[in-house]
Formats: C-alpha cells, structure tokens, sequence
C-alpha cells in the first residue's frame, strides 16, 4: 500500500530547470540539503554552470586529466556553534571534504581551506579550530596544501566560516557514482543515524541527556579503501551530511532514475538518538550524519561488504537496510514498523539549518 | 640613501612563525594582505598545516600526481558592495582563483564554487552573479565542476561571499615560483596600477570622478600561457591583488631571499587613478588590482616577454620597472619621483578592507 503525502504535490522533476516558485529571497531552507535545496541549484546553477561533470550530481566531480581520473570536491561548513559534543568546525570542515572524496571511491591527495572570520573573533579559538584540522588531516594522511583568510566586519558574519576543497585521485577501474546503481541492488548503510545532528541541536537547545550523544563525525576513506581493495563491485556512495538518510535516498533514486525500497525496522538507530529526535520533534531520517553513508552493490557481495566494514571503526553498524528496484523511477519507498509501505519523500530543508 | 620608516621597527621574518604580537581577537587589518595577514598565516596555518607546497608561499600549491604536476588554489571573496563599476562578486571569484593557477604556470582546468548566503538575499542578484560567473568560466573555458551552497540567518552574513578554488596542469618544464628568481632578473609589470581597489572605494564612499573608474578584472592565463609558448625562462609570476604591487614584491623578496629595486618613474599609474588615490589618502602602489601581474626573468629576455604581452589585451601596458639584487636580502627599495631611496615596506593591511 502506499500512501502519498502533501509534500508529494511540490515533487521536482530534476531532469529541467524548475523556476523558484514564490521565492524571489533566499530562504534558510534554501541551504537545508532539501528539496528547496535542490531547487536552488537546479534552478540557477545548474543550468548555468552546466556540464558532465557537475550533471553527474555527486559529491563530487570527477574528470579525465593526462590519463587519470581525478576527483574535486567542495564544502563551506557555516555550523552553529563552531564547537560541539565530540568535535568543532575544524572536523568538520576536513573530514567533510575527504569523505565527499571518499565517495566518488577517491583516494584523497590534497585540501585547500578558506577562512571567512569575523572582526573580534578570538585567536585562541582560530588557533584551537585549526590545531584540528591538523589533526584530522594528518589522521587521514592528506596534507592542507593551500589556504585563504578573510577577515569581515563584525557583525557580518557568525565568528568563523570555513570553506575545504578537495583533490582525490580514483584508482580503482571503475567510476562510482548513481549511473552505476542497478535493480536488485543491495542498500547498505555503514552505521547508527542522527548523532551529529542531535548533538549539535543539543547544544542550541541547552537540552541535557543522560548520556551526552557526540557527532559522529569521522572520515571514511579507510572503510571505502577496504571495500575497493576486496575488489567489490560498488555501484555508489553517498554520505548521509544535510538532509540525512532520506534526502541521500532521494537523490540517489532521482539521479539514477531507479527505485529504492527500506525498512524502517532495519534502519540503526540508537536509544537515545530517538528519544533526543521525539523530544526536539525531529525525523532521524532526515537529520544530518558527518561519518555514515550508504553504499549500493550487487545483493550477493552485500554479506561480503559488511563483513569488511565491521572491521573498521567507520562501519563497525554496517547493516543491509533495502534494494533498488524499478518499479516507481526516481521514488523511495520506505516499510514502517507496523508494516505499511509509504513515500519517503525529500526533507523540505528547513528541519535542521546550520548544522554543517 | 636608504631611508627606513618607523614601519621597519616590525619587520617580521618569514623564516620562523612569529607570535601575533598583542593581539588576541582578529581585526579587520588581518585579512587586508599586508603585514597582518602574514603574521596571521605564519603564526597559526603555516607551523599547524606544513607540507612543502604550502612552504613555496607561492598563489598556488604545485604537486606531483601520477607523473603530472598539478596546481591546487583557492579563496573566498568578500568584497563589499556586490556589484561595482565593470564587475562584480562573480567576475572576481572565477578570474581571482584562474589567476592564482596561472600564476604558478598552470593551465585551468576546473573549478570549485561554494556560496555562503545570506538569509533573504534577493533570488535575481543570486541569478545575475551566477550568470556572470558562467561567462567569465567560458571566456577562460574551464568548466564550474563542483559547488556548495549554504545559507546563514539574516545579520550573519553580508549577501553572498564565494570560495572558488581550482585544479590547474602546469605543462611548461619548470617550476614557477619564487624560488626560482636570479640576481640580475627584470621585473616586469602587466599593467597600470590601482583600477580595481579605486572603483571599489568609489562606489563605497560615494565619490565620482570625471570618467568612471572601472576595475581591472580579468583573467592572466592567456597572457601567461603567451609567455610560456614562445619558451621564455620565466622565474617567478605574482598577481598584485590585496596589497597590490607593494605586497607582491615584498612576498616575493621574503620568499627568494633577494632584494628588489624598482624606479617609482616607470610605474604605470592613470592620472584619474593616481588622483582618486590622493584624494582617498591611499598610496596606489598598495591598492589591490585582480587583472594585473608581475613577471621577474633573465633580462636579456625582458624586451621579447613584454612585447608578446602587449600583443595582449591583459598585458597591453606592460613596462619594465626593476630588477632583481642580492644587497638586501628580503627587502625591496624604491627610487622616488625626486631620485630618493628608500625601503618599500610591506603594507599593514588596513587601509582597504573587503577589496575582493
């Protein structure tokens, strides 16, 4: 049975310009990761900016360059507050752009950083956001080659903003992205969903659990590194940041013009995460993640795939949550625990701003 | 007869990382270009980030991938108003970062672009900087393969700032950077001086002059890519943008170790520019350009290099205004209109905020 929502009768059709209805302002929900999200983009940059690469609508791009294919990747961190249960912007702003790397199946070779700080901000906390940059980039081996610093009057900005961009190189034979996802495809996603976004909520909120959740903000090019060596067959990779496991869903079948079917009783999510999400009136499947992602590949390499993701820490609650289908094109489709079958439709974009 | 100004009391070495001396909280100076900016980048990013890319202080990063070198670069762009006399936000974050490539010898190859936005920005402005991107891509023929769009809260921001970076090949045999500047190069000069910087503060503070002012922006690698075709030796190549020439000869004196002297007499300046300056209180030789370069090589081949750039639309005023020495090692000396020495210093980096 399904059953179709309200939110059904704004669905976007990605393969033309949609024009911003009503919106002549930018909105928050416009910087959600949602559909207003895509509708920014498909409406004003796409068009524009247009070619193969940027139409692939990955993480990254990915082009040919003297006989390699080279990946690039870029992400302005603009999260609020710039520190936070279990990391700060600097986490972020690294391990965000190596795991978009990751997820074109790249490994990654260098990282760019720009700083946009506003007059006032304190050095000693510059100084702390950098240190771990540091960290996080030596932690994955890629150096931070080339930078920027712009300083803007207070009161213009929110203290920091960062902007990474990234440069991977894809070895493996094959390109991995959603063109290559296929019917009967095993959905799995690499662990438990919402920490990074109730742990940053958390904070705004003043709310105290019994337990403080962290972000879950980790790289995940050791994990993906492994699946590749093993010589699996991987058909994409997406990371769950903005908009969660739902807009990852989304988007996926959209690009790939293929269906894709979930059970809600599959989905890892911890205690207190749900809790968390109840009392802030959150959905968990659409709340960012800074360290998960699902991963696409033939049904019969799926035990094969968790097995290897176990052993790392990045994958440690690999579990199979679905399979692509064809049945409804560009569709999600989701099993909920009482065991009625509905649309799983794109997040608006407006649950959750400023969480990356 | 050397004249050293109170300024030189300051001077830092670039060789260690110097503390940010009485200052804890970050000022508008620090993101100016001049002194500042470097005691900000080789106090906190450069002991924190060092990789040998990063230590070339070049506009650039070059490194080895698979047998090619490639040039990695970025920035963000902050200027203030959005929309000035011959440009705009969007010219100046596709021509700054293909300027940054160009300067170290690289071919553009893609680029990056990441939108920090602010809350109720209207649509068509966001429109109009995006189709002037695009235009000012296809002029250079790189393709925008990638991008990120955030939105932040009304009164965190200032519009729209951009974070392009870019991905260059550099084909040419050798190295492109300071390093690589002789005792005895000429210093050559693209262009007059000042245009951008001028046509900013008009507009900000009102003024008008006789004919408008328009900024220089525009992109370096034909002109560049000119040069390395007819085989020149070329040292060392710097765009004059924050700090403007006076910057880039001081970075480029630190960096190599050689002293610079140039003639105050050759250095083209338009009359409207140099008044506007005057009646402004700025010294021109400090006000950022984002279409203007300087090129140091061997000087007997000076005469060839400038005049294949004035085959050039973007090197149409080149002059030769010095040359390269080793009597003071890491300072740059002027020779005044009335045939006075004196040291050129590095500027502080407050006289021209959110240039570009």
């Amino acid at each position: 049975m399904i059953v179709r929502g309200e939110a059904m009768e704004n669905e976007i059709n990605l393969q033309c310009p949609v024009p911003i209805q009503g919106h002549d302002r930018i909105q928050m929900g416009h910087g959600g990761g949602g559909k207003l999200s895509q509708q920014l983009i498909e409406s004003i940059f796409v068009p524009l900016f247009s070619n193969a690469a940027l139409l692939a609508r990955h993480d990254g791009a990915v082009f040919e360059a003297g006989g390699q294919r080279i990946a690039f990747s870029t992400d302005s961190y603009v999260v609020r507050p710039l520190f936070f249960p279990g990391g700060n912007i600097g986490d972020l702003a690294v391990n965000g752009t190596v795991n978009d790397l990751a997820m074109c199946g790249a490994r990654p070779l260098a990282l760019s950083a720009g700083f946009i700080i506003e007059e006032g901000f304190p050095m000693e906390s510059l100084k702390k956001v950098a240190e771990t940059m540091s960290a996080a980039a030596s932690r994955v081996g890629v150096p931070i080659v080339t930078g920027d610093t712009k300083v803007v009057d207070k009161g213009k900005g929110d203290g920091l903003y960062i902007n990474t961009a990234g440069i991977g190189i894809v070895e493996c034979g094959f390109t991995v992205d959603p063109s290559r996802m296929r019917e009967g495809d095993s959905v799995i996603v690499s662990g438990d969903l919402g920490r990074h976004g109730v742990a940053i909520l958390a904070v705004r909120e003043g709310l105290q659990f019994e337990t403080v959740i962290q972000t879950d903000c980790q790289p995940l090019w050791g994990v993906v590194q492994s699946l590749l060596k093993a010589g699996l067959e991987i058909h994409c990779l997406r990371d769950l940041t903005r908009g969660g496991l739902t807009a990852a869903l989304n988007e996926t079948a959209q690009t790939s013009g293929l269906s894709i079917h979930v059970e809600e009783a599959k989905i890892p999510l911890r205690e207190d995460v749900k809790g968390a999400c109840e009392m802030l009136g959150l959905d968990p499947l659409g709340v960012a993640n800074e360290g998960r992602f699902i991963l696409f590949l033939p049904a019969h390499q799926a035990e094969k795939a968790m097995e290897i993701m176990r052993r790392d820490s990045a994958g440690a609650g690999a579990t199979m949550i679905g399979r692509v289908g064809k049945e409804r094109p560009g569709l999600v489709t989701i099993q909920s625990l009482v065991g009625v079958e509905r649309i799983l439709d794109m997040p608006s974009g407006e649950q959750l701003p400023r969480i990356c």
